[in-house]
């Protein structure tokens, strides 16, 4: 039996996900929610998304796209959710939990919902009463666009019911896309979290004047803060040099198209956060991230020296320069 | 009191622990030798070494470097070895067990003797009866054209002594070096050799179309064959993401420069092994490194499925696409 699946969002991450789902079962169990009406007319008629991995052919049928989430939501007994983290709460505004009932939820987004501080996890947990059961979570390592290019990649499917991230990762598996299971779905979402504020960092320190040499320290250092804090959040067994956790680490802050290690790159060259999201016309998702962290490790206080030195530059306005050196004390 | 110490090697490796060595205490204790008649004289007259790092001015005396090489070991205490590995006995040749007694041995070496199929410490200690106690290795992550532009670098200094360790860890720290000590001289000496095999695995991979995607996937598993390795040759307790394990490959294997990616991407394009070390005009020590760590693994049979592809590719004549093709098989 082939399920009914629902895509919330239609960005690049999205776009990839289709693809995988499109080329692996029949593309009419698949429905597709996106804000932008444009977008929904242009996919309808040209069966490509305007916006994101272009070149992507989109073969589900055009009634399948729609601008009514609760319809969409409707269709489906698995619900992927993949707007940025810091639209989540609008997004689902008007839904209620009863909607969401006996459907398996899947949180293709890596981040924190503002004000709520909280992993998208824990939020569908804690506001619409949905069972941990019913949660995955996908990692990468993987870049949206090397899923256009159908370049070899391997996800992380997640979830405290492993049978439940079997059935899942059978859904995107194929000719290019490997997974691993996990019961991981607080660890793996917090690495996904902090290896943008890692990127940033990187982006900073690149900025700022610190080569390759400087870098893999930073980003093995990155791991062990990585490592600890979810230790702290979550203690079970893991293997933090797993994909999931270091690969994913690595293909962001390695990765020169990096939106947030650009990000950082200005920040360490001297622009004001303001002037570099305007420049940038977009936004770094670590730039969030590390604000969350900052208020979520309150609770945990794990000692997470490159968190705390982002944090002091975007937010306190300390000097790039001055923060990193003193950073450079603290790492080995 | 200002201790003596030998560099033997002109490489651009040799050249940035020179420079170290002699912006941190005189360079008149410094002594040096280098195989290349050519390369003494252009030192002497000029103070800069013409081939590696030749931005680096030298400013150790002019007797203080020469090509006689027991003249040079006898006049320190401290003997730092930097040729490659392939040359050591070659450069050894002649030398005596009486003639290093009692003396400080550095390896700055990263690789195999070959034939012999010992890391440095291991064949100093059987081949010159230099003492455990008396033997350091000197690890990055470090690319030395960093050292040239004092790019704030980290090196890790290990030896079984810890305090000989710490007092020649003192000699090398700088405004722009950062030193860490170790007791784990196998374990990072088995790390620096087996990060040139990553790196040409790395290479490969790019040269046959594999993405970031991949290679992240690829370094998360090359960091885990690192760790099952050095476990089984020397179970100590180490975190092998510290910077001299993790960071060492990370700087090598996703360095666009390393001569080890660029060999393997030229064997994952399609030529031969001969045809890419004529093109390169240089050898690329992942190629000897993979051969011993072959047969250094026929004892310890630890599970090191991207050493075994490379070894197949390189030395088997194996088809870059079918190996790395089942190669993705086995990661995860």
């Amino acid at each position: 039996m082939i399920p009914k699946v629902a895509m919330i969002g239609g960005g690049s991450w999205a776009t990839a996900i289709i693809k995988m789902l499109s080329d692996n079962f029949t593309a009419k169990e698949i429905y597709w929610w996106m804000r932008n009406q444009d977008s929904i007319v242009h996919l309808q008629k040209y069966k490509h998304n305007p916006n994101y991995l272009s070149s992507v052919e989109i073969r589900i049928p055009e009634d399948n796209i729609s601008d009514d989430i609760s319809d969409i939501i409707e269709k489906a007994e698995y619900i992927i959710l993949n707007v940025p983290a810091a639209f989540l709460k609008a997004t689902l505004d008007g839904i209620t939990p009863e909607q969401l009932k006996g459907k398996k939820i899947i949180s293709a987004i890596k981040g924190i919902v503002p004000d709520e501080n909280l992993i998208i996890g824990e939020f569908l947990n804690q506001k619409y009463n949905v069972s941990y059961e019913d949660i995955v979570v996908i990692s990468g390592p993987c870049h949206a666009e090397e899923v256009a290019l159908e370049k070899l990649s391997y996800l992380t499917i997640a979830s405290t019911n492993l049978d439940l991230a079997a059935t899942f990762s059978r859904l995107l598996s194929t000719r290019y896309i490997k997974t691993n299971i996990s019961d991981d779905i607080f660890g793996t979402e917090y690495a996904a979290v902090l290896k943008n504020i890692y990127a940033v960092a990187s982006g900073i320190c690149h900025g700022v004047g610190y080569g390759d040499n400087f870098q893999a320290v930073l980003i093995s250092n990155a791991i062990r803060e990585i490592k600890r804090f979810v230790d702290a959040v979550h203690p079970i067994s893991r293997d933090i040099k797993e994909s999931a956790y270091l690969g994913d680490l690595l293909v962001t802050a390695y990765s020169q198209f990096s939106r947030n290690r650009t990000f950082g790159n200005m920040i360490g060259k001297g622009y004001t956060v303001k002037s570099a999201q305007l420049e940038m016309n977009m936004v770094a998702e670590g730039y969030y991230a590390v604000n969350s962290m900052h208020h979520v490790n309150k609770k945990y206080k794990v000692d997470m020296p490159i968190c705390r030195a982002v944090y002091a530059i975007l937010y306190e306005k300390h000097s790039p320069h001055i923060e990193m050196r003193l950073l450079t004390e603290q790492l080995n």
